[in-house]
C-alpha cells in the first residue's frame, strides 16, 4: 500500500522507507546513475537508482520510459547541496529506489509529450480524443484540482455556515422554460411522450420552498440545446440555490459572504464588502452593458441633447426616431488609433457593427479644443454645444471620441464592444484587479421583435418590483447578477409565489390560459397551498473556475467537455445506434430521407 | 430575518424575543386562547395568541388555518407545568406571540391533512401528484433529512479521512454496456446520432486512473430504461468510487471502514469489523442466492447424493440431468404450515413455481424419525438414507422438509425464495440486527441461453481472478457485492488493466473484433498509454436511506421520484411535444401510425 503520494515526500520524512505509486514523468541517465521524477495527482518526487547501491531495482530502472507506471519502495535521502531544487516541494529530498516493479508500460508512441518538464503547445482536438493523457498533464491537473477544491469550499460554507441541504431534482423531466432548446428523451413505456433534460432546476426548487426546505442548494448539472457558440457546453454545472423567508438585501449579503469565503479560501483573497451595485438602467447607461467590465472607465457619454437639433441629420435623425447618440472619449485615442481603423473596412468600424452599428462617427481632440471630424459634422457643432461636449467627456487634447448614433440597443452594444477592444489594447484594464458587481433592477420583460412578444428578461418565475406592479408591462423586476471582471457569473432574483400575479406574468407573455395550465398548471396550483416568499440564485461553475484558474475557455475546467460542435472526440458520442433502438422506441430518425 | 428554526428553541432561549417563520400545523382555540403548533423543516414550536396579552396578533392567530404561512415575533416562556410536553425538543416551552404576519394563506382545501399530528395513510398516487405537501409531513421531511445525511457523511469521509477527489462525468456519452437498456437524447447539430444517459460512469471513471486521479467518487446520477419492476426508478443516484495501486483486500478493508462510518454517524451503531465473507459458490449453496439474508439459519442443504439412484424418479432425473436435490428443514413446519399450501394452488408452491420449480416436494418429520410423505419417496427410502437425511438436516419431530429437485438455478432460486417467506412468516428473522457481508469470487461469466452466448456477469470490464486466466469461460472474477439484511446495496471489482485481457474477455462475450473497435476502441487505446492497476464499487444510494430510514420502497427516499410507469406525477412527464422540435431534431414519432 501507498505510504505517501510523490508530491508530499520532504525532509521530515528522511531515513524513513517509503511506497510510492506513479508515472514516470522523465527518465535521466546520468552517467550510469538514473534519475527518474516519479509523478502522480499531487506532484512529483526525485528517484535516483544507482547501479552499485542497488543493482535490481537498477536493471528496471533502466527499461524504464515515460509514462511508464511503476511501484517505488525505497529511502528518502537528502539531496546533495548542488542538487537541491528549491522550484519543487520536494526539492530538499531524493529517493534511492530499493524496488521497482513496472507495473504497466506504455505500449505505443504517446500523441503529445505528458511530462511537466514540456510545455509543448497541444492542439485542442487531440488534447480532446487523448483527454485521459491531458489530464495527467500540469495545466489540466491543477485546474482539476481547483474545480474540486471550489465545489468542496462551496458546499462546505453552505452547509456548516449557512444551513443549507442538498436536495437532488430529477434529469428526466418536463420542458423547463428557459429560452433555450430542450434535450428531448423519447419515452419507450409511455409511447409518443418525451422526457426533457432540465435547462435548469428551477421549477423543482421552487417546489421544494413551497415544501419547506427553506434553504436547498445543489451543484446541478443543467442542459441545452443552443446553437454552436465559441464557449457552451450542451452540458454544464451550476451551483443552484434557492431560499425562503429572505429579503432581496438577504440573499444578496449571504451571497456575498459565500463569494468572499471562496475567494479567500482558494485565491487567499479579502474582497471589500459590500459589493459595488449598479442598477440595470445605470449599467446600460455607463457601459453600454448589463455585466461591465469596472477594472476601467472609458464610459459612455450620453449627448443626445447636444445633438438632438444639430443640423447633422445622421445624429438628428436616430434621437428624432427615439434613439440616442452617446460618445467613448479614449485618452490618447488620437496616437493610438489611426483614421483606417475606423472608416468601413477597419477593424474598430467593424467591431462597431458587429454591434448592430451603421457608421462610426468620430471626433479628434486637438490643442485649444480645436477639433479635427468631417465637415458635416464640425460644421454644424456651435461652439457652446463643442465646449459642453468636451467638458462632459473630459476630453483632452490628443483624445479620440468615437460616436454612436442609432437605437439605444444598438449604440449600447456598440460602444460597449469598442470599450472592451480599446480597453484592452490600449491597456486600460488592471489584470491584478477583481471586481465584482451586482446588477439590480433588470426590466421584468423585454421585446421579442421576431415573435413580436414580450418576453420575460430572466425567466417567468422572476417577482417584479413591489412599487412597478401596476403596469407589468415597463415594470422591474427583483432580478440580480453577478458580475466579476465583465462576465457574469451568477443570476438570481426573488420569484412570484402567488398565483395570481403568476398567472398575470403568463398572460403578459403571450401564454393563452391553456398553455399556462397546461404547462404550469401544477406550479399554479401549489402556489394555493401556502407558498413562502422565496428566491434563489444560479452560478455557472465551469465558468467561475474558468476564471478563478485565469483559463479562457470552460473546456479547460470540464474533465469530459464537448467540442464546439457538441461532440465528444474521446468517446465519438453521439453515435448511431441500432434501427431495433428506435423501434422500441417508437421513433424513426428522418435524417436519410432529409438528405437524399 | 429569521433568529431561529421553530425547533432549535430551548429553555436556553427563554425571555429572548425570536423571529420564526413557518407553517401552521395546527391550530387550536382553548377558549379564547389561541395554541399555534409552528412547524418549519426543523421541528414544531408552540405558539401562544392570548386577546389580553397580545389583541393585534390575536385577530391574526384567529384567521390563520392549517398550513398558512406565518412570520412569528414573541417572546420564550417557560410552559406552565401542567403543559410541558417531554415527547417535544421544544415541549418545555412557549412563545407568545406579539406580532403575526400572514405571508401566504392556504386558498384550496388540501388533499391531504400534513400536519405531525396526523398519522393518516394516504394514498401513493396523492402524495406524488402532491409531493411538496407530502414532502412536508414528518415522514418525508425525515427521510430527506436522513438522504442529505447520509450524502455528507459519505462525502467527507472520502475527502477528508481517505483523500477522495469528486470528479463529474459526463451525462450526454454514448451507450455503456451494462446490460439494460439506455435512454438516447437525438443530437440536433449532429443528425441521425444519439447521446445516450449513462447506466454508470464506468468507463469515465477508469478513464479517470488511466489520467492519475487514483481516487475518484462521486454521488452519480444513473439512467436505466428497464421493463417495469416493483421498486425501480428510470433515474437513480449511486455513490461511485474508483480507486489506484489497491488490491483487493485493501478496497474491501477501505469499503468496510467507510460503511462503519456512516453507520456510526448516521444510527449510531458500532459495526462489528471485519465484514463476514462468503464465496458466490458458497452462499449459492447454503442460501440459493448471493445476496443472502444472513439474520436467520433455514439453509439449503443438499442431499442430491441420497436421491441419486432413487427410485423416486423425479429427484433421480434431475440428477441424471445434471440438476441437484437440496431441502429445506422447517423447525415447528408441521404445525405452521398445511398441505394445502404446499400443494399446486398453495401460496407455498406458488411461490416455488415463481422460483421455476415445476413441484415441490416434501416430508414431515414425526415422532421416532417416522416421516409422513407420499408413497413415492417414501418407499424409495432405505433407513440409512432416511436416517443421513435427517442427520444432515438435523430435522426433529414437527419439523417439515421441502424439497427442490430440478436444475440447480431452479432449485437455488425456488428454495430461497421458500426460505425468505417462511423466514418472514416463523419470524425467525431479528429485525433488530444489521448483517453486512461480502459475496466475493463471482463467476467472470453466466450463459445467457436466449442469445446463446458467455455474458459477463457484472460488466466485462471485471477482472478475472489471476489463479483462472487459463481458461476464462469458466474463470471466477475478482468482483465483490456488499449485502445488507439480504439486499445488495454495493458492487464492485478489480478491473481489467491490460488492453490484451480486455480483448480476450470481448471475445468470449462473442463481441466481433469490428464491434469492440467500433465501440471500445478509444478504452483499448488508452490502455496502452500507461494503465495503473484499478478497482472499484458503486452503492445504489436510493436503496441504502431506504435501508436506513426503514423504508420499503425506495419512492419514499428520492425527493421527485417516478412511479413504477415511468412518470412523475407532479409535472405530468413525459409529456407530447410540438412536432416542430422533432423536426428540428431530425426524428419522428413512430407511434400514431403504430396504433392505427
Amino acid at each position: 500500500m501507498r505510504t505517501h503520494y510523490c508530491g508530499a515526500v520532504r525532509r521530515e520524512h528522511l531515513e524513513q522507507v517509503v511506497t510510492l505509486y506513479g508515472w514516470v514523468d522523465r527518465r535521466r541517465d546520468h552517467g550510469g546513475v538514473i534519475f527518474i521524477d516519479l509523478r502522480d495527482r499531487s506532484g512529483i518526487v526525485q528517484i535516483v537508482s544507482d547501479p552499485e547501491r542497488t543493482p535490481t531495482a537498477y536493471l528496471v530502472a533502466d527499461s524504464l520510459r515515460n509514462e511508464y507506471v511503476v511501484k517505488i519502495q525505497g529511502r528518502v535521502t537528502q539531496r546533495p547541496e548542488a542538487s537541491l531544487n528549491p522550484r519543487l516541494p520536494t526539492g530538499d529530498i531524493e529517493i534511492y529506489a530499493d524496488h521497482i516493479e513496472l507495473l504497466n508500460a506504455v505500449q505505443q508512441q504517446l500523441p503529445f509529450q505528458v511530462s511537466t518538464a514540456e510545455s509543448e503547445s497541444v492542439r485542442e482536438d487531440l488534447r480532446l480524443k487523448y483527454r485521459y493523457l491531458d489530464l495527467r498533464r500540469e495545466r489540466m491537473r491543477s485546474n482539476m484540482n481547483l474545480r474540486t477544491q471550489v465545489i468542496q469550499t462551496l458546499r462546505r460554507y453552505l452547509e456548516d455556515q449557512q444551513g443549507f441541504m442538498e436536495i437532488e431534482t430529477p434529469v428526466l423531466t418536463r420542458s423547463t422554460p428557459e429560452g433555450a432548446r430542450d434535450y428531448l428523451v423519447p419515452s419507450r413505456v409511455n409511447p409518443g411522450e418525451w422526457f426533457a433534460l432540465p435547462q435548469s432546476p428551477q421549477l423543482f426548487k421552487q417546489l421544494l420552498m413551497v415544501a419547506g426546505f427553506d434553504r436547498y442548494y445543489q451543484i446541478a448539472r443543467c442542459f441545452r440545446d443552443e446553437d454552436l457558440r465559441a464557449d457552451r457546453q450542451p452540458e454544464f454545472t451550476q451551483l443552484d440555490m434557492e431560499m425562503s423567508f429572505m429579503s432581496q438585501e438577504e440573499i444578496l449579503a449571504l451571497n456575498e459572504e459565500l463569494i468572499c469565503h471562496l475567494f479567500k479560501a482558494v485565491k487567499g483573497m479579502d474582497l471589500p464588502r459590500p459589493f459595488p451595485r449598479l442598477t440595470y438602467t445605470e449599467s446600460m447607461a455607463r457601459y453600454g452593458t448589463d455585466r461591465p467590465d469596472t477594472r476601467f472607465g472609458l464610459e459612455l457619454v450620453d449627448v443626445s441633447d447636444l445633438f438632438a437639433s444639430s443640423g447633422f441629420k445622421v445624429f438628428a435623425n436616430a434621437i428624432a426616431q427615439g434613439g440616442v447618440v452617446k460618445v467613448l472619449s479614449i485618452p490618447g485615442g488620437n496616437a493610438a488609433i489611426s483614421n483606417v481603423r475606423i472608416k468601413p473596412g477597419g477593424d474598430l468600424f467593424q467591431e462597431a457593427s458587429e454591434g448592430g452599428a451603421k457608421g462610426l462617427a468620430y471626433i479628434r481632440v486637438r490643442d485649444h479644443s480645436d477639433i479635427d471630424t468631417i465637415g458635416a459634422i464640425k460644421d454644424n457643432l456651435t461652439p457652446e454645444h463643442k465646449a459642453e461636449l468636451l467638458a462632459r467627456t473630459g476630453a483632452q487634447s490628443g483624445d479620440l471620441l468615437l460616436f454612436g448614433a442609432d437605437t439605444t440597443a444598438i449604440v449600447n452594444a456598440s460602444l460597449a464592444r469598442l470599450r472592451l477592444g480599446v480597453g484592452h489594447e490600449l491597456q486600460l484594464i488592471d489584470a491584478e484587479k477583481t471586481n465584482l458587481l451586482w446588477i439590480t433592477d433588470f426590466p421584468l420583460f423585454e421585446w421579442n421583435n421576431d415573435e413580436q412578444r414580450l418576453e420575460a428578461l430572466h425567466h417567468p418565475f422572476t417577482a417584479p418590483h413591489p412599487e412597478d406592479l401596476g403596469d407589468l408591462k415597463t415594470a422591474r423586476s427583483q432580478a440580480y447578477d453577478l458580475v466579476y471582471n465583465g462576465l457574469e457569473i451568477g443570476g438570481g432574483s426573488l420569484r412570484i409565489y402567488q398565483s395570481d400575479i403568476q398567472e398575470q406574468v403568463f398572460a403578459a407573455i403571450g401564454l393563452s390560459y391553456e398553455e399556462t395550465h397546461n404547462k404550469f398548471g401544477f406550479l399554479l396550483e401549489a402556489f394555493k397551498y401556502g407558498t413562502p416568499p422565496h428566491g434563489g440564485i444560479a452560478y455557472g461553475l465551469d465558468r467561475l473556475v474558468m476564471l478563478l484558474a485565469g483559463e479562457e475557455s470552460i473546456r479547460d475546467t470540464i474533465p469530459f467537455p464537448k467540442t464546439q460542435q457538441a461532440r465528444c472526440l474521446l468517446t465519438q458520442a453521439p453515435a448511431s445506434v441500432d434501427l431495433k433502438q428506435l423501434k422500441e422506441l417508437h421513433i424513426a430518425s428522418k435524417f436519410s430521407s432529409e438528405t437524399r
